[in-house]
């Protein structure tokens, strides 16, 4: 059930969202610049065509931040891209086969590696698909390299006050779902402390697109409301090189987890995506 | 066709080739060390047992050396396991499916993560595998940071020199199928400058067998004859942090491979192997 009003919506909100997170990181960066000195990190925003990289329709802006105070290296790219799955891909993704392969999709995804090892990084996807069928999906999961049993519970109260804002099952549900997915599964551990992952919300009709958009919009919402108030908790911690050498180390499950096992990067690399910005997520330093 | 005093030469063999390899890639240490002080890299060897990780039987040898004076991180590994593979595995091994997925594999594999970015990392693996087939397969390619022309043409060299004396075809198919294997698809680009790379070297009889056998220990040789060469001409380059820098980068790009593309990492991390093991080619330090 493909509908314009309905891309423009979504493709407006994800540029909408994209703006608020990078306005609230950099935010983060002047409060601890003013406090601390130095020069607060900003983010470079670049836009790419798709047409230049695989000749295909779409593109999108990469956004990131290098060598900030407080983020390490922080990536937040939105992208709409349209065209036709390859045949060996299109049995994998739901309706694609009965539409010859026909695809829109458009989403935002972002990857926060901080500098301190006690502020966790961050991972949040939102995006909507369309092939014969239509449907929302994301996620937001928290990664810290020591575990804080605080900061798991703020980060998950506020996901779940969310998911109960639109449906009383969906927070037991996508909690589930995160914990299944963000799944190390060559290492047997789990690649963070979870949070939420839906995938396939299917809108069967204008009142589903609606509700799911609602739900989608929150999930960035809840995000760029919960993670820069755990930040700002733990940006000032003292820590010494002890702390930086295990941050590199699990910087180093988490890279592998992205290139192994992510569906979002398997899928970005497959369709003929910006490897550059699907691959952003990838940590600034790490150690093997 | 399953021969218990093959399986015996080729694990000897492997764990010879491992002892020369680190004997040699030691020598190298002390020898800087000598002219330059320091402290020798020497690698830790340890057992592990397959028993212990996956329940499956064999096991293997890890060395690893970090923090050497030439080498950042040198791992060579050798391991023997045996078992079934898993139904969703066995139908992509060749004459796993007739042998209700019973196989037998032995090998030896090495990745050199040197600390100059003048001295090219490298990677070596050959193996022996068994299922209702038996063949012979491995490989080396060079990867270096800054590609040199007389480094690219000592290696290939030696390793046409190998390949003529075993078949005069073997250099054009194997340095063509290094060419394939090594190769980045998601950023298009090779991985490195190649080498040799073969696999499914059958052994229908006894003849074969001895041919391949004997193909494979001159593979193993002739890497631990000139990778030394190479790396005795640049240990003692001159670089600077914009080399290093562009070091860090490039490992980013190995490191992509094998987590990405490499079947050896893939075939281990399906086949209940040891996961420190295979992932010992990672890189020390890497940046994205």
């Amino acid at each position: 059930m493909k509908n314009s009003i309905h891309q423009e919506k979504a493709q407006k909100w994800f540029k909408q969202l994209r703006d608020d997170i990078v306005f609230t990181m950099e935010s983060i960066e002047k409060d601890y610049a003013s406090k601390m000195g130095g020069t607060a990190g900003q983010y470079d925003i670049t836009p790419w065509s798709r047409m230049d990289i695989s000749g295909q329709p779409g593109g999108g802006e990469t956004a990131i931040m290098r060598d900030g105070l407080v983020f390490e290296k922080a990536g937040v790219n939105i992208s709409t891209v349209w065209g036709e799955f390859s045949e060996e891909f299109r049995d994998k993704i739901p309706g694609a086969s009965d539409n010859d392969g026909g695809f829109w999709a458009s989403g935002i995804s972002l990857v926060m590696h901080p500098r301190n090892p006690f502020v966790p990084p961050v991972h949040m996807n939102t995006r909507h698909i369309i092939t014969s069928k239509s449907w929302f999906g994301g996620g937001a999961d928290l990664n810290p390299i020591y575990k804080n049993d605080d900061d798991t519970k703020t980060f998950h109260d506020a996901l779940k006050t969310c998911c109960d804002q639109h449906d009383p099952e969906y927070y037991t549900q996508y909690s589930k779902w995160a914990d299944e997915y963000f799944w190390n599964a060559h290492r047997n551990e789990p690649r963070g402390v979870g949070g939420v992952f839906y995938d396939y919300l299917n809108n069967n009709d204008d009142a589903e697109w609606d509700k799911n958009f609602s739900f989608t919009k929150d999930v960035g919402k809840t995000f760029n409301e919960i993670y820069p108030q755990i930040v700002r908790v733990h940006m000032f911690d003292t820590y010494d090189k002890e702390h930086e050498d295990f941050m590199l180390f699990r910087r180093g499950r988490y890279a592998e987890f992205n290139l192994i096992h992510d569906r979002g990067t398997v899928f970005g690399l497959k369709t003929g995506g910006n490897v550059d910005a699907i691959l952003m997520s990838l940590p600034p330093r790490v150690t093997w």
